[in-house]
């Protein structure tokens, strides 16, 4: 990963292409197997790994990704040798589909119930990885915010649900699925807000909304800078709630500070012990005051 | 420390005065010894530990740290007996004091050699304590903004000073030499930089200076902004270069998230393994960068 990226997302979007297209990118070439410098922001011994898209024109060849530290050492040795015989085995294999769910808290609005407003992170995590950044905060997050609620005593004029979606990893089933049952059921969404960056210290919001939406979540900007959140800017919010896009709701997605989260992105270290209480916290309750907000005045 | 402080330097500001003045307040009303929670924004088993102040008026009692873990479980056994028995050994004692030095290297203006712009973090660090955040963050990026002048091959027009300065902790005797230096010399320091607040992702500038110079700061906001730095606001600096406030010079204190620094500061899990690079990296720049701006275009 270019480590001149400030924002370490655009650096992964960078990189991310040599694991998702590399192998049948080599395989193009004659490559009988691939061997993936892990895109991380760190030097360390742990690989990372991620979706894989092959190419149906080449051979599906086998494909591991290794640690940075290890590329760094594969690297080296290139330099010095005119031959470097290389080998490795893998046991990789796609499993077939099983059943698994959503699961889904709310608490129903008191004024208007039929407006919704959905909190979310995902349930599921990357193979090899406990997944506790990667999405167990914005699990734990989303549940906070109701926790919230119930803890002050208020209660929304409008519903809000806490969504914990299943399979954002591969294939985001789970998201189709609840994105499905708002259609069949004819509900109205009108915010949904996601986190899945990390339980870092939130920076600021990123908006996918129509132009009157934003600038009524500007609006609330200085009642976050207190907070240390200083932006709402326009772009992606979550990979799960862009589903509910063509519902016409205001989508938002929580920006933590970046710059740790690729030292543990889908990689064994991405443990509970690497989560900072405070920081997640800070998100969580910035996250329960926009919910608060948009529950209490909507969003059109 | 009290969680609900958003800036963690508020909390532990609220709470010093138990370590720092709890001994002879405890002493006034008879005490043999104290043992004191510790000043920490986490639960774990390591002491935190830090000046502390006797006042003559009363008995100099041994008086010892412990970590918020052991303080939780002896407030839970107070809830449940009517006579708990407590006992702690401790050998501190005053060292005399030795000789050491501030460790200073510098870069000489092109075009006002005369006009001088400090950075700069301490060299040593509490007792217990490895010290990587505090301070070896700060000495780092202090050494840090000198490298990548030399590395880009920019040459400032006014003269750049790294200064790591001794003795911080107890009594900030090396910061007061440098100031005696400076006045006895009659430099003419025209801005300061001090970074001792963690290796942390920066979050902005904290500025004591004339209006002026806080107006002319103020401009270079926007450069800053595609880093992550939002703000200079008026308020401390630095321990080590508060001293040149009567030299005119504008002082400035880097600001990174305060989230995660009193879950180490002052205790023995302060360590390298702490700190992260990238984070430590995108304070040293954007120091470099605001020296860079003084040195070229001044301060008034």
């Amino acid at each position: 990963m270019n480590p001149l990226f400030i924002n370490t997302f655009e650096a992964y979007g960078d990189a991310v292409r040599y694991r998702s297209s590399g192998p049948s990118n080599a395989a193009k070439y004659g490559a009988v197997g691939v061997m993936v410098r892990s895109q991380a922001s760190n030097t360390d011994q742990h690989p990372h790994t991620g979706v894989t898209f092959y190419n149906a024109a080449f051979p599906k060849i086998p494909a591991v990704s290794i640690s940075t530290a290890e590329a760094n050492w594969l690297s080296e040795l290139l330099q010095h040798k005119d031959v470097l015989e290389v080998g490795f085995t893998t046991h990789c294999k796609m499993e077939n589909d099983t059943l698994s769910y959503n699961v889904i808290g709310e608490i129903k609005g008191n004024k208007f119930p039929d407006e919704i407003i959905t909190v979310g992170g995902h349930l599921d995590s990357w193979d090899l990885a406990e997944g506790a950044q990667d999405d167990g905060a914005g699990c734990v997050q989303s549940i906070e915010v109701i926790r919230a609620f119930i803890a002050t005593g208020l209660r929304p004029d409008r519903t809000v649900r806490a969504v914990l979606f299943m399979n954002e990893e591969n294939g985001a089933g789970g998201a189709q699925a609840y994105f499905d049952s708002a259609i069949a059921k004819k509900e109205n969404h009108i915010f949904a807000l996601e986190s899945d960056a990390g339980g870092f210290t939130p920076r600021g919001f990123s908006v996918t909304a129509s132009d009157s939406q934003f600038r009524q979540l500007q609006k609330w900007l200085p009642l976050f800078i207190p907070y240390g959140l200083y932006y709402f800017k326009k772009g992606e919010s979550g990979v799960d709630i862009g589903f509910l896009e063509k519902t016409g709701a205001a989508l938002v997605g929580l920006e933590p500070d970046s710059q740790r989260y690729f030292d543990l992105h889908h990689a064994e270290n991405d443990v509970f012990e690497a989560v900072s209480k405070r920081e997640l916290e800070l998100g969580a309750i910035n996250m329960a005051a926009l919910v608060w907000l948009v529950s209490k005045y909507g969003l059109n």
